[in-house]
């Protein structure tokens, strides 16, 4: 996707002038890869309105951004704020924008600090992520096969599933079978939770041994050629009880409810809200304690979230998750996941498995 | 390890106090773990100036925080920033501290916007790193169970590499084994470079196929309990060359001046001097990109760094990384690595790894 690169800056050096900003200084690992390619760990990219940019980087990554960036690099002993701050006052950049939700205090006073009195340091939100927001087909198409290495290691893997196996092995072969498939490493820590435990939306796998008749909650995502994807699949070890099939289904009902509303010109809380009625009419409301879904691209979480009352409007190219649940403590939880695309009259599910309530 | 929460909450009020401050407002995932044993990815902890706390975090936690938290909690479903500023109000606290390197910009202006006009935010750097510097011996014992794991893996996971495996494949057998002996995750992206790749430091594993007699870097450690390791070996399929067997000699030499400085009242800097001196005297220093250390503990990187001019004073409780390393663009790389305690008089190896170069 190299010739990308530019393009992509292009289009940042617009909301750069657009903000009366000589510079913008990106900090995010996330939108660094986004727009020049470097994806080492300690990075600074300095982009101007006119689209020309600068990487400044240690020398551990001295031959990797080399390789990898699609822009000017320069290697640095010095802290990379210090150095930045030469630059600006070398280029009379005197208006420079910088991202708030991405810096810390610290590194925003150190740059700061070392400044000449003459350049002014803007807060600027969501600038890159703007852009990130919609994804082009060669993103959707990393997306994809990202998100079908993770249905594949998911298939594999759940041969394994059977009585006695602690959630902590299954989800090692899990992320097994995702790096086997080319996967460079899972998206986010799988999750995999057997019977109440599953009332954790966020819970981590540990000792607990699987019993017959019991629920398995997983939640998995692989991370391929930077992108993320993400998908939630429940299964029953043996007979799922009766309350157990009652239960998966009013959860099918609210996704598939979130999935018909999801297309262009709704809100995110619209999408939200599809899911949310739809477990209401079953007084379920009250145990879905989070949001509908979350963007998904470079990284696991971005933007939009469709979540209770969100304002975006959803837009072609826009891939999100889908994800309702329910979790009840004591009892368990049941959530049913897949990352989706907007299209243009609708939506396309990336996720290639089936929404059955599988049997182990 | 729960007792050891109040304590540390005591030891962190005395700090408190000492800034004069009223309470400090802790950020960092680690950190809050440190101090009320929550891991949840969301959550801010209020800790008085009397050692009181709060922890705040939102309704996806809501099970998991009663079961983790060794405090009050309180779940919300408003920015944490927000109902922070209402609880600072209501309780009166006027000069709050937070974690200005834990921080973003953007969340700090968010809860200053909340606060009322009589509340001071302080910056304030490394409050409860500086305690997280020395480990008790409880904690010690988790870095050894974790590194217990990183080497039993590799053992295990060595016996897999052949000619034509592929870089990424021996990492996820790498991984797969920490997770089966009870790791909870890798504590890093784990590192596996063949021939000429490893003369990127902080390179990732690929799709290189490993050929004979070329080096193998394997960069590997684990997470378990929540606490890091971290170690480095070599290998090299069939005979080593001269020139290999040369070169990973100085290396290791350079390792043991290192561990041999390496003591209570001792700057971290010397440590480094003393691994960098042996390469000099190679005339390698200069392929010698990084530091030769870096604290472990909760954190895969935290304090004390053991790097050119660093001034901070060795003690007895520290663990540290020794990882010298030398680099050559188009030949590939040696690194050896140790996670270390130091101990009243000297210091003792945590990695239960034979150091000659191993042959596959």
């Amino acid at each position: 996707m190299r010739p990308e690169f530019p393009e992509r800056r292009k289009r940042l050096a617009q909301q750069i002038a657009s903000r009366k900003l000589d510079a913008l200084v990106v900090s995010a690992q996330a939108n660094i890869r986004y727009l020049c390619g470097f994806t080492g760990s300690n990075g600074l990219l300095l982009v101007r309105g006119d689209g020309w940019a600068l990487l400044l980087t240690d020398p551990r990554y001295e031959i990797q951004a080399q390789q990898e960036a699609d822009c000017l690099v320069r290697i640095t002993r010095k802290p990379l704020t210090r150095e930045l701050a030469a630059e600006l006052g070398r280029r009379r950049l005197r208006r420079v924008g910088f991202e708030a939700g991405r810096l810390t205090y610290a590194d925003y006073e150190s740059l700061k600090a070392a400044l000449r009195a003459r350049v002014q340091l803007k807060p600027v939100a969501d600038a890159v992520e703007s852009l990130r927001l919609l994804k082009s087909e060669a993103e959707v198409e990393a997306i994809g096969r990202s998100m079908a290495i993770a249905a594949a290691a998911f298939e594999k893997a759940m041969r394994a599933a059977r009585e006695g196996i602690r959630e902590a092995e299954l989800a090692a072969e899990l992320d097994y079978q995702m790096r086997l498939l080319g996967a460079e490493k899972p998206a986010f820590e799988t999750i995999v939770l057997f019977g109440e435990n599953a009332a954790l939306p966020h819970g981590k796998p540990g000792t607990r041994a699987l019993r017959p008749h019991e629920l398995v909650l997983v939640d998995i995502g692989a991370q391929r050629d930077g992108y993320a994807s993400d998908m939630t699949r429940m299964a029953v070890l043996g007979t799922p009880s009766e309350r157990v099939r009652r239960l998966y289904q009013i959860v099918l009902d609210a996704q598939q409810a979130a999935l018909d509303q999801l297309r262009p010109g709704v809100t995110g809380g619209m999408v939200d809200a599809a899911a949310r009625k739809a477990l209401e009419r079953h007084g379920l409301d009250q145990c879905f304690s989070h949001s509908t879904g979350h963007g998904v691209g470079l990284e696991v979480h971005e933007a939009p979230r469709l979540g209770k009352d969100d304002k975006t409007r959803i837009q072609p190219g826009m891939v999100v998750t889908v994800e309702p649940g329910i979790y009840i403590e004591g009892w368990g939880g049941i959530r049913i996941e897949d990352t989706v695309v907007v299209t243009s009259n609708g939506s396309r599910i990336l996720t290639p498995a089936g929404k059955e309530l599988l049997r182990l």
